[in-house]
């Protein structure tokens, strides 16, 4: 009887969770009365992985125009198209934050660009190193990597995935008044540098970029151009070595947390 | 002519690098002139996988007697001993930092061993909340995932990995004297409790446990339980909903970079 009890006070606790919500990126203008139609993966994902029917609930969101509540109208067996009806948030702008890296083989890639859009990045962009090894980087993988995350993670935009770039290049489009967040390993565990009070001393930053290298570090060429970027701050992430990964949520946390929206 | 010379500048720049060390944990005790009897997957990982042989450099960890350079010895054609010469590093001790975490599905798993690892947790604890979805968790493979990520970011210790317990019972097992750092979805995003100021202002920290609900939350049970710890913080990660193995290094980073080892 008691363990009945028990198993009835878990069951009331498991039904008053929230129901998950299944939330879309989409292309198109989002407004009250409008029907969109999702992309055939989606009507895929909606039909056949939710197993979603007339009236089920969808949130939609596309970067502009806030969040917003649909239903969904099956046109076909495993089709549908979404009605939208109530705005459930207004957009908000995220902070403008690039994160500039070295990709790394394929698995950490994609887990880069997931973990880059739920650290709330706008721009994930892949750049090329003296010792970099990798040659190639799939750009709509890592785009549908970022778009599911968004989806997953509640935001309201999607970050913007760059092509994969020169360092060089990539850093010349950077302008000075977009703070350079070095993340160096030659100053790996130095108090100094440590990254959340080198963020907090530097007072407000409207615009950055962080900057992870490959496993090998950068060559001196780098540093120097690195260095003569108008506005670097050069960071640590602690004694131990981090993966490229690891090292990206660790410093998006570092700065999200100081200058970021954790602080808004 | 002048690609020639760019080849050529590229490859010096690859051999300057240092050559990454192969780092071992081992059980035995490491002292000048000691021989190790790796295990059978350690003499397969050095001989088939690094492709060592007579001679060839090995670092060597135990979590006691900080880090060693030793030689392979080859005993056949595909095992080995390593003969300890000199000590490369005196033992250090790591924070007291615990992590404890609901778990989630199989590959997010060894994953969270890994970073919790590469973070510098001195104890990782899988514990079964309400919400819980996952009956078994495999701790050799946990334990395995925190040996390999040990190894590679140059820590000399191995994180204790615990059995998988109730939450409640691994909530007793913390005295009062153990900050209880609860990231607490309920005050996702709310400024007050940003995790790295509610940290820097609870002043030093010398032993705390991080936990990590499950994604649908803990339940007002354990809510009562957490908040009846003597001890025991609400820290925020920022507005975003966290994958757990994301809200684990976020947490981690904060801990580190406000009152762990990155400040020491």
């Amino acid at each position: 009887m008691v363990i009945e009890m028990q198993a009835l006070a878990d069951y009331i606790h498991i039904m008053s969770k929230p129901t998950p919500k299944t939330r879309l990126f989409v292309d198109s203008d989002i407004g009250s009365g409008a029907i969109v139609s999702p992309t055939n993966d989606q009507q895929h994902y909606l039909t056949t992985v939710m197993r979603l029917g007339d009236g089920d609930a969808v949130a939609l969101f596309n970067g502009r125009d806030g969040e917003w509540l649909s239903q969904v109208t099956m046109t076909g067996r495993r089709s549908c198209d979404l009605v939208v009806s109530a705005q459930t948030r207004v957009q908000t702008v995220g902070p403008d934050l690039w994160l500039l890296f070295a990709p790394v083989k394929k698995a950490r890639l994609d887990f880069i660009a997931q973990k880059a859009s739920e650290m709330g990045c706008s721009r994930i962009w892949p750049v090329r190193t003296d010792y970099t090894q990798v040659s190639r980087v799939n750009d709509d993988r890592m785009l549908a990597n970022a778009v599911e995350a968004a989806e997953q993670t509640e935001r309201l935009d999607v970050a913007e995935v760059m092509d994969y770039t020169l360092l060089p290049a990539a850093i010349s489009a950077l302008d000075d008044s977009r703070t350079l967040v070095f993340c160096d390993e030659a100053v790996a565990g130095e108090r100094l540098h440590n990254a959340v009070d080198v963020l907090a001393a530097a007072g407000p930053i409207s615009r950055a970029a962080i900057l992870i290298g490959p496993e090998g570090g950068f060559s001196a060429d780098e540093r120097l151009l690195l260095q003569k970027h108008e506005n670097c701050l050069k960071v640590s992430l602690g004694p131990r070595i981090l993966r490229a990964d690891t090292a990206a949520i660790a410093a998006l946390t570092c700065f999200q947390s100081v200058c970021g929206d954790w602080t808004a």
